[in-house]
């Protein structure tokens, strides 16, 4: 059947499980299949393993999560994401430190995780993107996007022309780092995509394997415990290189 | 691409045609081609004949309209529909009367028409469907949404079970021309579905051909203008003969 989308007001939550289906999904490019609940719950276990052994005081680890996370809201699943496995470790990390931080420098914006922590001040949200007028997620993503309530001003999204190459993604991760700083989290989750590479074939930037490799010395020279949580750029043709660039950065912090 | 629909707030309309596309459809069932835009106009161009056929003297008038429209909101296509035919009939008719009212006896919620009119007084809006619990279009049709703002009070829905025969059925539509008789209007819109009949494949309501010729009679026992405006039942085996029995009743008005 259709899919079938709530739109509007008023709405009432239906039992059907056709329209559910619809309520929850935000587009249909996430699509729930029998082994999909046990897939995201272990992205999830892997995301708060890693923000455990944060936690217990290593600088830095890195989740390999499998389906991505950060395009779902609190309670709609969209873009191949199903739980946002960013945020959960953000929660995660929440519960042992007042403030923490979520910089997301995949080349979408981390729509879902920007809506579930969007009126809080204890949860800052920071993303880095490909600008969204004709790119997904397309309906958000925009500077003018700052939280709201209690959260206002907790909300900072930085877009970019998808023409954008390193040096000046390096300056806006640099400009996040800076907002983070002044923000001083006890923590740090990066939602890590590696699809602004010059050679994904969604072509929303044109980063290199070097700007990767100071976007993770950068990001380690904050000096903050960091939980590094895999969200897309599973089309690229070398994920693999481009992670091993990112990491080789973190593991050798420093001005970028 | 897969469609993309936008979801929660702040949202922002996009460049994007992809994203305009998921922007302006409810669901996945009103595809747009070629040759939908013409399509629409005519059936738009249809039920206006039929509204300056009724105000130029006629007691009834009938435009058979394809594809229908009562699904369609302000700026949202679904289920079928692009242009909002009824609801276009009805601002047509509103330029010559105070007050107009829209009757959907569609087996499915009216749900676009509710909501272009659901904010005013002068046009009143009525549908008799099936409960949308579990049945399309799933988040409205709800007896609690009465309208909002100056329309409060100016929508009426008598959503029933789905096991409703002929009496009950002509029972909600008789109680639906009282508040129409209340509001007083100058001219009435049928949003005509022949859907709720028994051997319809959709299963909504257990109506007999004869319980469309008791509707017709019914409707324009009201003494009433009326356009009557094709909207769904294309699934039926018979439209045919459920709108031959619809109009024959219209012909001989009465008491249902």
């Amino acid at each position: 059947m259709a899919n079938v989308f709530p739109r509007g007001a008023p709405l009432t939550y239906p039992d059907s499980v056709v329209a559910r289906a619809g309520w929850h999904m935000g587009d249909t490019s996430a699509p729930i299949g029998p082994e999909s609940w046990q897939a995201t719950c272990r992205a999830a276990d892997c995301a708060v393993a890693a923000a455990e052994a944060v936690l217990a005081g290593a600088p830095a680890a890195y989740a390999l999560c499998r389906p991505p996370g950060h395009h779902t809201g609190a309670e709609v699943a969209a873009g191949h994401c199903l739980l946002n496995v960013s945020a959960i470790a953000a929660a995660h990390l929440r519960g042992a430190h007042d403030r923490v931080a979520v910089l997301d420098i995949d080349v979408h914006h981390g729509n879902g995780t920007q809506e579930i922590f969007y009126d809080r001040s204890d949860v800052l949200t920071l993303s880095v993107h490909a600008e969204t007028r004709a790119y997904y997620p397309f309906f958000t993503g925009y500077a003018e996007e700052t939280g709201t309530g209690a959260g206002a001003g907790f909300n900072l999204n930085l877009p970019m022309p998808r023409t954008t190459r390193d040096d000046a993604w390096i300056a806006a991760i640099e400009a996040g780092l800076a907002r983070v700083a002044d923000f001083a989290p006890g923590a740090l989750v990066v939602s890590l995509g590696l699809d602004a590479h010059e050679n994904d074939p969604l072509q929303g930037m044109k980063i290199t394997f070097d700007g990767f490799r100071r976007a993770g010395r950068l990001i380690a020279g904050s000096g903050l415990p960091a939980v590094i949580v895999q969200e897309g750029g599973y089309l690229s043709p070398d994920p693999a290189t481009a992670l091993e660039a990112f990491l080789s950065g973190v593991m050798a912090p420093g001005a970028g």
